[in-house]
């Protein structure tokens, strides 16, 4: 299921933009399957289409009727008597496959399978959908879907949907569209949205993403001229690489990206050599992919259209990756206000209070403010005054973004509260986002209308600000880092044994343990005492459970001593395993252990992640995972994600650790994704960090 | 501000209910400073209280008008022509202490004071309200503020406030009752609940809580026959003693208290000889004191009065420490259900799959279902069918809880998805709670109308149910557990020494490193080589930063050598230092480093801290605490707290600790707290963990 995928792009077969015609904006559609009873689900694309004015041609196909809903219909696809854009099939899942040629035949380019039964419902559903995907393929025909609740066209009333959302009176259209891989979810989230007066452009349950991907919709929607903001509901990745192209192309195209995903608290169990997959499960690589793409991503479930406006509105700030950002607070309720700034601190966003310069300029506006990180006005501002110090604030450069929090009067009076905030003069570079406390539909109504940001929780509130401002713009793809070739000598797959990936980290710029490869009678070379012996086997990854280290070693005496007890247990313990050797490395020390680690993630490529060492990345959960390769920047926000890493960053007097070779050593080892050679994961556990450089002194790489 | 005071008792200056009747249920009331234009805040209480029926005497004074909104005022409380109850004091802060005489005059017992510039606006204000205080206690009254935004008695209609959600026509009177150290939240809380069909029997915002303090009003309110359920809206904790005892009682008379607190990203940054202090600050304190007193905290605003429901039906519910809560989810949107089931796995409760039995007996009951942690029966059952899987769940023994998540049938339908919930046969220690994925308002009032606990959002949900199924009995206070005399010989007052210090923890029960003091010149008792050298001294808490340790003592002459190098370099650095010896202590391992830590907290008394060891308790937050003392089974849940404990209980094959013996040494180190002589601060840094024990290191003790 999860594996990357780099499936041929379909643009050979389909232009995109008449197959994104086709699928979001068809003239000619077919409704395979629309029931005659208007109590069925699959009579309800029908009856939404002409309650919501779809003006294009709708094709009823019902075999049993001549008429559905007092319109015609036809026996078969093979009846319409011209050739349709997009064929909405809603039958069975075991008929679906033989219609596939009528729905070619009818002139389809593009076929949206409601039905289900396909691979989500277990290994023989898995055969259905591939012989369906070929068959297609064949036919030159694109599946959204199959199990895929429709998608909706708001502004043209063109519903290819059964999902009840659409059964409201009057649907707003708006600038906002959706892709979900939950057809419930679209169909919550939308009611949800409506109910606050957000408006929708498309909206699109994908389903099995047998075919169309998320990504290839997200394309899409960049090019489509009624969608200012994408939200995404997702429960995996899927075709990473067309959504990655799909969203460059969305943050060029000024149109931010909203995500929520499923599966935060998903413990990422997959085999693996190494730790990295173990500490670092899907989500995180997930989170990463976010990141480095400019996705804002929310994980309350309201966040995902209240952080529209936000995001629109403000498209273009971005912070930089190494700002705590900085939030000023104003308000009529303190203790309304500080739920969010509570909220907001736990997120890392800090509430500022303002500076001396600032009370004093306020003053002479005749408003006397507190240095407090809470500006409460209740009772001690009009209106006026609260529209000016709002103003003030949005033109203060102490502060990165202004949050105000109305209180009772935001229920009973909306007018009194959303006025100053809707009249005030807002630069388009400080953004303004509101929550209010009490029940206030009408005032986040008003808000709404109005295009500013409005919160309906302070948990929400703080999700989204805390995401929007956490925003960077997309990294380079890892095709764009330099690319190297891989050292002569070493092999180009399998394991290799510590002594390789001591040459191969080497090669790629960072310092490893001074070391050297003995046989088994040969004299020892000079690496300085004390030592380390480790068996070198490229059979054992993990040499201590094969008794397979010996540390401490004193002198020259010691090591022959200690190198016969080592090669002998361990050819007790594994005797089928081929010992390459034993390696005599110098002991080294550090201020802080880390675990540096890369893979190729199947959903997302190529990630690094650095962590705290030992065992406590994946026990404390402390570690920072980024697509790889990374820049220097990128590498220093992850260490400065990593806690462990606070003791050498001049945590309570403690020694100053070499931070700057650490970024570089992250940097350089991200690398591994531009050689030319696929490594499948690497691991340097530990990596010491010391006062002036790091150092790596066990290592572990395995290729494909 | 944050100090336990251990305030007398004042049931000898007024009966507790006849307190809590004059100011809860007041018969006769005077409005102090009623305003005559019903534009200002200060008209609100009469008018609301004319709104919502109140039918006791209501006297309106006024300086200057003879009449108030058309009935009749007195110049001042001394023209009153009766004795009132309650005396609401609305005029501005400095005019309020001379009204204390007038107010006892005129008979009051109890003066609800609404003005500010008290110790909310200064040091100043400090002062005034201390003067307050004085005279009100002189005079035999009860204050409730200043700085309250008043109460409300819902079901009388005595609204002694200036809230502007009691503006509202229609209050529904209920059985929730809510206590709030943020005036403006309390309003805003009843909006919100108000808006959902929740009904209030109470409302009291505490103000400053100057006199009548939180826990007193509990007191009442476990009294008071209207009110089933407590909500609390908190900032900090004041006179923790009075709300332990009120909780208490709470718990035995079966009335749940839910808690909203602020401050959970707030720095506890105080001074502090051990570092427990820095570890856990003022809110983990008071986390400790929620959880030992069977306080549901929560920490999304809503799902302060959206758990009310639930944890009034299922009041006598409570898990045993050792288990982690299995949550049986039955939904027809499976998208809304993840977002739900995803949101408690980050909070350790699981959804579970029905077992092989389970899927058998529904299949005999004609309902086919998969072994999934969600059980989506989308499109696949009758509503009578899932109100039989739901009535079957809730009599399996293989969940701990049942979760029924609604989808868009929810917003369209009201009755098809809220009827076989309501209908289904609920047994009453099965808790059941809903969530609704659609904007669906309608179902959740009709929900909330039949007593089921319904949430409108994931996140509030997830919140609900672990703070729920976390709730446990309220542990022995303090005072319950065995007293014991402090050693004969050991100081009574300021730091103990290192040995001292270890003294103490043997007397308490737990094991030391053995060791001995050393006079400059003594000659060397024998503890065993490998052996650890540290400075003695009272003067000298943190013996590293003096160079007052040396490691690695190898034998008899090294010691010699080692102690005079020892006391030359502390002596240089500290000449200040009175030196008491040099302790001689064999070196330890263990399996793992923990830090024991212990204080009395100015919040809510002694609290005992175990964290991961070294500083990772405070870098990665990796740290549990309860109030002392704690018994085994709260030992064991405060290690399996610990993420850092996981290496010595089975992790990826590692060897055993042994955690009986740690469970005994955190219970034994808890009992500082019942002891005769009072310990500010303790701390055992660092604790092995053993095979076969566990053997403090290294301590500090200071006393008061």
């Amino acid at each position: 299921m999860s594996s990357v995928s780099i499936t041929p792009s379909h643009s050979d077969q389909t232009r995109p933009a008449a197959l994104m015609h086709a699928l979001l904006s068809p003239a000619r559609i077919a409704l395979v399957g629309a029931s005659a009873d208007p109590g069925k689900n699959t009579a309800r694309p029908l009856i939404f289409m002409r309650r919501h004015g779809f003006k294009g041609v709708v094709y009823p196909v019902n075999r049993g009727h001549a008429s559905v809903l007092g319109e015609r219909a036809y026996p078969t696809l093979r009846d319409l008597p011209e050739p349709i854009d997009h064929a909405f099939i809603m039958v069975p899942g075991k008929h679906v496959l033989p219609l596939l040629d009528d729905c070619a035949a009818a002139g389809a380019h593009v076929v949206t399978i409601y039905s289900d039964g396909f691979a989500e419902s277990g290994p023989l559903g898995v055969e259905q959908q591939t012989a369906l995907l070929e068959r297609a393929r064949t036919l030159g025909l694109r599946i959204l879907g199959p199990n895929s609740i429709g998608l909706a066209n708001i502004h043209t009333g063109c519903i290819l949907s059964v999902n009840a959302v659409f059964a409201a009176e009057g649907l707003s259209a708006g600038n906002i569209s959706m892709v979900s891989q939950s057809g419930s979810m679209m169909g919550s989230l939308m009611s949800r949205a409506a109910a606050r007066g957000f408006g929708f452009a498309k909206s699109v349950s994908v389903g099995n993403e047998a075919d169309i991907s998320t990504g290839e919709i997200v394309h899409g929607l960049v090019d489509d001229s009624e969608t200012s903001v994408i939200l995404l509901f997702l429960e995996t990745l899927r075709n990473a690489d067309v959504l990655s192209s799909a969203l460059r192309r969305a943050w060029a195209a000024g149109k931010p990206v909203i995500a929520y995903k499923l599966g935060r608290s998903e413990i990422g169990s997959r085999l693996s050599e190494s730790h990295t997959g173990a500490i670092a499960g899907d989500d995180a690589a997930v989170d990463a992919f976010f990141r480095s793409h400019g996705v804002i991503r929310v994980t309350t479930l309201e966040a995902l259209f209240e952080a529209a406006p936000l995001a629109e509105r403000y498209v273009s700030h971005t912070l930089p990756a190494s700002v705590r950002p900085r939030i000023a607070v104003i308000t009529t309720t303190g203790g309304g206000a500080a739920t969010v700034v509570d909220a907001l601190g736990m997120a890392n966003v800090q509430a500022v209070a303002p500076p001396a310069s600032f009370i004093d300029h306020m003053a002479g506006r005749g408003l006397k403010i507190r240095p407090s990180p809470i500006m409460d006005l209740t009772l001690a501002a009009s209106g006026e005054q609260y529209q000016d110090l709002l103003e003030q604030l949005l033109r203060s450069d102490w502060c990165d973004v202004v949050l105000s929090v109305g209180g009772s009067s935001a229920q009973f009076h909306p007018e009194l509260v959303v006025r100053p905030l809707i009249d005030a003069d807002k630069p388009p570079d400080k953004p303004l986002a509101v929550f209010l406390a009490p029940e206030a539909q009408a005032s986040l109504r008003l808000l709404r209308e109005a295009g500013m940001a409005a919160f309906r929780t302070p948990e929400s509130c703080a999700d989204a600000l805390a995401g929007f401002l956490g925003r960077r713009p997309p990294t380079q793809p890892a095709a764009a880092g330099a690319s190297w070739a891989w050292p002569r000598g070493l092999p180009r797959h399998g394991l290799l044994n510590e002594h390789e990936a001591s040459q191969l980290l080497n090669h790629l710029g960072i310092k490893t343990a001074a070391a050297c490869l003995l046989d088994e009678n040969a004299e020892p070379h000079h690496v300085g005492y004390p030592a380390v012996l480790k068996v070198c086997s490229r059979d054992i990854p993990h040499k201590t459970e094969a008794d397979g280290v010996r540390t401490g070693i004193r002198d020259r005496d010691d090591l022959l001593r200690q190198r016969r007890a080592l090669l002998a247990s361990v050819r007790a313990r594994r005797p089928d395993a081929r010992i390459e050797g034993v390696l005599v490395q110098k002991m080294e020390e550090g201020l802080l252990e880390l675990i540096l680690g890369y893979r190729h993630d199947a959903l997302v490529g190529p990630v690094v992640l650095l962590g705290a060492g030992g065992i406590m990345a994946e026990l404390q959960k402390d570690f920072a995972i980024r697509l790889a390769p990374v820049d220097e920047e990128n590498a220093r926000e992850m260490i400065a994600e990593v806690r462990a890493t606070h003791i050498v960053r001049g945590y309570r007097g403690l020694p100053l650790g070499d931070c700057d070779a650490l970024a570089r050593a992250v940097v350089d080892f991200s690398r591994l994704a531009a050689g030319d050679v696929c490594v499948a994961e690497a691991e340097i556990n530990p990596l010491f960090v010391q006062p002036d450089g790091v150092v790596a002194v066990d290592a572990l790489v395995r290729l494909d």
